[in-house]
Order: structure tokens, then sequence, then C-alpha cells
């Protein structure tokens, strides 16, 4: 074991993707492994608009295993950390840093402890899936530290352990979890359908939605679905497989028509078996009612649809427009529908990639309100406008997976005393 | 026929009460004999609250069938009146009133038209089965009047032709909707399972809850769901079957809790494939859904459900108290959270029996701001209070089916002219 006089400090950072199924994950088959009873696909999205940033390090110096999230400490006692700290320091290696004189040999992992400071450049708390961006990070970051030399796909297996959908945050662009038939888990992993290359025209707009409801967690939640709901399983064994299919197939073929279909279908299902849960869990408010019917009313206007929506474990509505032209227009919707606080700034109401909104002709306030109805209600009452209904608005796209930041500038955790900066 | 100089008006009144499905209707399998995909069962609410009155009359003097409701001219040619109208038609017998020197035989009804009358005792729009109790008066009133040799079962084949649920108001108390196997749809009748002095401790508690959403009509709403929900099959096939034969067996045992847990669960059900629909529909608004939860929770404080709750096709809830006392503080429960607009008068937000409010020991709105909040939330931030999102609560119980009303005094139709008074 490296010399305990050592004042030395070890780090590795890395920033990992939020993802966001199209065919959704709900229900595991095994609690303590976090085995799925379908197949599940994802979009990772851009890491610049939406990302968890984790640095971790080592030193003979900390005497216990210490974890701060957004600058708070935080317990590292859960389940989740722990099953993935205990897989991966079962497969930890050695690590030699000679120009550090550092020197760390695959039995010391056991005695060793380490410090984590994760950090997310968006709401923790806004229900947009930081959990599988955190817990991905978590294991990408320690995985390096430790130098645990499995692949992505067996890292992907770790991660699951502490979040399910955090296997798919491992890969960029289209991402397939795949359920797995080993009672152990082992086969229970994410592969890359494609990069965020193959299908690099789709903007993807998330409205953050205000929610006075305290919700459900997504785990207590699709436990008593898998306890109570009688249409849980059909949806499992019958419809997703098909789905699933059709989903890959509608990626590889970039056929927008029948991604969004699919996706939208796929995103309605999984909050109706939450509905028929005992008792039933809601996730969406009459908020997210209302851009599922804005959304709905415009792509049959149109023939075909121009945007696909899906909802997570909460309100947030994520929409992704089959291209730039589109999402220029589906924002000019929203924001006739929702628009912001008259004393608000619509750059800190639009947030993330904000050229869309110059592709939109949005340049401040004046132009939001000047906005006229969207043709396909022209022939109804003007519907009521929902202010304050949304808190905002994020542009972004599918983007790449995890990468290690080298800069040690950008470390969360001061290389010195291994506490965070 | 009779002799066209005469002047005479032959009039028939009836009254049909309004009914509740505890499983629930929803999918045809033939659109135009209305022929459901499953059983369905029911409760007939109290027609002193909740029913419609129509008067039918037949005159040689009247030139074109025509049809009023709540006052108000409307069309008989659609389809569902057409429907009942050929069947009854088809099954009319001679009927003589020596004393008025009417004789009209059986063949005449081809020629004949008819008058009639219908009104609601409560709001026609609020989404409260009015088409069912309508239909179901519509039928019984014209079978009298055309001697329409038929037990009430065969009219509820009748009625169902009208509109599907209609023929389960044929009955008070509890009532069973038998889908049947006939391609001609003969079997599929409703039937009573035990009249209302059965169970008679129930008391019915409606929110008549606020909406500035417009709502899928349930004709086209269960159109769309048979044509996409994934999931309906199942239901249909698998789950309402083993549900029908579980309720039967709660109401025959007058067994609460089961009583309750089914209708919640089957409430919550079809729900959930309206929202498996595409596009998929949305009935249940943010105030159903906090409805929901205060019985929810209250239930699960308890340890054994006090109330059931089950939603038609719209935003209103139905609340099932298992008896007077729980009815009382389900009362108190509902105004704490959903307390009348404060220039409101407690007598026309709480209608129906009022008795259950003097119960609660709520005499006035004073009593109602007084109201402390149910233990089951104490530990909690006492939740908002929703003004206004409730337009008014109906106090009813189960009740008895269609009756005959004689006295002419209360006839809608003028018995000189033929026209509403």
């Amino acid at each position: 074991m490296a010399d305990e006089s050592q004042k030395w400090v070890l780090l590795v950072t890395a920033r990992t993707p939020t993802n966001i199924a199209v065919i959704k994950y709900w229900g595991k088959r095994d609690e303590k492994l976090i085995l799925p009873v379908n197949d599940s696909i994802s979009v990772t999205l851009d890491p610049d608009h939406l990302c968890t940033t984790t640095t971790v390090a080592v030193s003979p110096t900390f005497d216990h295993d210490r974890m701060w999230l957004n600058g708070k400490e935080i317990s590292l006692s859960g389940g989740r950390f722990q099953s993935c700290l205990r897989e991966l320091r079962s497969r930890a290696g050695d690590v030699e840093d000679k120009e550090k004189g550092i020197k760390i040999s695959k039995e010391d992992w056991g005695k060793l402890h380490i410090h984590i400071a994760s950090y997310n450049n968006f709401p923790t708390a806004a229900g947009l899936a930081s959990s599988a961006a955190g817990l991905a990070c978590f294991v990408f970051s320690l995985a390096k530290l430790m130098n645990v030399n499995e692949d992505q796909s067996k890292l992907s297996a770790i991660a699951r352990q502490g979040s399910g959908s955090a296997c798919r945050s491992l890969y960029g662009g289209f991402v397939k979890w795949i359920m797995g038939k080993e009672e152990n888990g082992s086969d229970s992993v994410a592969v890359q359908l494609a990069d965020e290359k193959h299908w690099d025209e789709l903007v993807i707009i998330v409205a953050v939605v205000s929610s006075r409801q305290k919700e459900t967690s997504s785990t207590s939640g699709m436990r008593e679905t898998v306890e109570t709901s009688l249409l849980l399983q059909h949806r499992a064994k019958e419809v997703v497989p098909k789905r699933i299919l059709k989903m890959e197939e509608a990626i590889r073929n970039r056929d927008f028509a029948s991604f969004a279909q699919l996706t939208c279908a796929d995103s309605n299902q999984f909050h109706a078996v939450c509905l028929d849960t005992s008792p039933p869990i809601f996730y969406m408010n009459d908020t997210s009612h209302r851009i599922i019917s804005l959304v709905e009313k415009w792509n049959r206007a149109e023939g075909t649809p121009q945007v696909a929506y899906t909802f997570d474990a909460g309100p947030n509505a994520v929409m992704i427009a089959h291209n730039r032209k589109v999402a220029g227009l589906l924002l000019q919707r929203l924001l006739y529908h929702f628009p912001p606080n008259t004393d608000a700034d619509l750059s800190s109401y639009i947030v993330g990639d904000k050229s869309i909104l110059q592709d939109a002709g949005l340049e401040g306030l004046k132009d939001v309100e000047a906005l006229p109805p969207p043709p396909e209600i022209k022939n109804n009452i003007p519907s009521q406008k929902s202010r304050g209904d949304v808190s905002y608005f994020i542009c972004t796209r599918p983007g790449k997976g995890p990468v290690y930041v080298s800069d040690e500038s950008h470390a969360l955790l001061n290389p010195e005393t291994g506490l965070p900066k």
C-alpha cells in the first residue's frame, strides 16, 4: 500500500450526459440488481446543456468515503452508491503515477477511501434524469480512477445497479438497454444503436413545468406498478418487444413519422400503467396535457408528425422536433401558449441552444407578445394563455457520451486537499 | 286508424335515473348496435337528485316527430333516437282509451307522429350521464305509450341502441350490463343484481369539477381507444371478466373494502386505456387528481377503505361512502380542501340530500372556514386550498329504477296541444 505519510491526492474528472427514454423503462424484475421487465431505448441529450460533471479522488489521507452534490455533502450510505462502489472495488486494478510517485496495488482499493464531487449544470430537482447522469458519471469516473479494465458495456451494467436508466448514459446518440436473461444481470447492459451524428438534424426542447404536486419517486412508483397494475405485464411482454424492433428500424432509417408515433404512444402507455397502479400515480398535470394537445393538434393539421413528445416521472415535456425549422415553429407555438411573465427576461426563459430563438425570429419579449395564433387553432376561440405554467424551456439536441476532462482546472475537488474547491 | 278530425292527444310521463358504472363500459365491438367489449356494472343514483323526466305524446294532429330537451327543441334525426324509435315502432301494440275515445291499432304507429319533452333535474352539460338517463327515459316512456309488450330487459336492449349505458338506467340499485354473444345484440341486456334496499347505507357524493378543457365525447373517445390502444383488448378479455365476478360477490356480501378497491381500480384502468389511446384522451384534470389523492390518503390512514371514487368521461368525481357517518367525514374533508367562494351560499354549494351537511356539523360557511385539517395530513404542510376548482357537490344515494308519473299535472307537454307547457 502507498505510504500513509505521503500527502498525494489522485483525481479524475468526467462529464456524463442525461438521457431521455423514447421506449420507456418502467418496472423491475429484480429490485436489488435493477433488472428491468422490458428493453428500453433512449436518446442521449447534449451534455453542453444537460450533464453531470464529477471529480473523484483517492488519497491515503482520506479517512472515509465522502460525497458532495452541487457543493453540499450528501450521504454515500444509500444502496445505489454502495452497489456501484462494491462492483468497482472488486474490479479495480493496479494504478501507478510515476510522476507523482503514486503506486496503488489492486488490493489497496479495499482500504483506500474516496472523495466524490458532483455538479449538475441543470436544476437537480427539476425531474430531468439527474440520477441517471449522476450515477453514470460516478461509475465512469471511478472506473478510470481505479483502473477498472472493463469495456463500456460492462460499466453500463455497474451503473445500472446504481440507477437503472444510468446505464443508458454511458453512450451518446441512440442507446438500447437490453433487459437480458441472466439471473445475475450480467447481460442487462446498454448498447449504442447509433451515435449522435447518425441523425443530427433532430432538435430537442424541454419544457420545465411548474408543479405544486409532490411526486412519487420513480423507484417506489415502479415497484407499486409491478405489484398492482394488471396492464404492466401485458405491456412488458406483448407491446414493448414489438415497439423496440420498430423503434430500432425507425432510428436506423431516420424515419421521423414512425419515430414520433412510437415515442408518443410509448410515453402515453407508460403513464397509463402508472394510472393503472393502486394507488394511482399521476406524473403529468394539466400543463403537460395542454402541451400534448398543442403538439397533437399541430401534427394532425400538418398531416404528418412534426414533433414527438415524451414525459418521464414528472410533468416536464421533452419534445423532439424533426429539424431546426420545425423547432423554430414549435418554439413559436410554445411561447404563444406559455408566454414568459411580462417582467421576465427571454434569455433566462429559453436556455441552452438559444440560436433556435433567433431562427424563430424571436429577438425579445416584444416578438413573443406579437406572435399570432398558430394556423391550426385559427378557427377556434384563441385559447387562454398560460403564463407561469412553464418555468423555462431548454433547447438542446442529441449529444455525445461521457468524456474525461483532462484539464485539472475543471476538477471539482482541490488537488491538494481532495476537498471541494 | 283513428279519425284525423279528432283532436285528442295521448300522453305518458316517466322519470328515469342516471347511473354510474363501478366496472366501466369502454369500447364497442359493434358501433351500430352498440355492443360492448366487456360486461359492466353500475349503481343507479337516486332520481330525487339526478334524473330525467320525459313526457311523450301521440296525436293525429302531429305532422312530424319533434323533441324538446330542457325546453329547447332539438333534432330527432340523430342515429341514436332513430334506432330506438325504429325498434319501438316495430314492437308497438294496439292502444285503446275508451274514456277519451282513442283507438290506435298496431299498424297505425308507422304513420303517427310523436312529441317528446325531456327535462334533467341537473345540469345537462356537467358530464353526469345525462344521455344514459335521457335515452332510458325516452325508451321507457315510449314503450308505455306504444304498448310495447316487452319485459324490462328487452327494453334495456332497445335503450342500449340509443346510448350504451342507458340500458343500465332501466333498473334501480345495482345493475349489470351483460355484453352478450349474439351478433344481433339480442342478449346484450341489463339485469338487476340487487335493488337499492339491498345496500342502503351507502352515500354518494358527486363533485362537479370546473373545467376549461373541451372534452372528447365518449362516443368518439371509445372508438379511438378501440382502434389504437394496445391495452384495451387485454383489459376487456383478461381483466374485466374476473373483476365482474368479484364485484358481483362484493355487492352480494355488502363487502365495502372489496367494492371500493374494485371500483377505484376499474375507474383508474378505464382512464389508463384512454391515455393509451392515440391521440391520448384525458378526462381527469388536476382537481380530479387531488380528489383521488385525498381519498387515497384517508383510506390508507384508516387502514381500510372508507370511500370509493370513480370518474366517467369527464373530470367530475363520484365518491361512494361506506355509510352516513363516513359521508359526513368525507364532506368535511372535501370542504376543507375545496371550500366554496367566500361570497357563496353553502346551500347552493352542497345540493341534493343536505341532511349529510347537518350530520357533519356544517350549518354555514363559518363552520366550513373553521374546519381543522384532517388528521391524515396533520404532519404535512397544510395543503393549498382550492377555491373555485369544484363548482358544487351533490349528495345522493343508490336509488330506484324508472317510474311512470300518473299525475298529468307533472307532464311536460300540454295535454291539449301536445306542445311544451
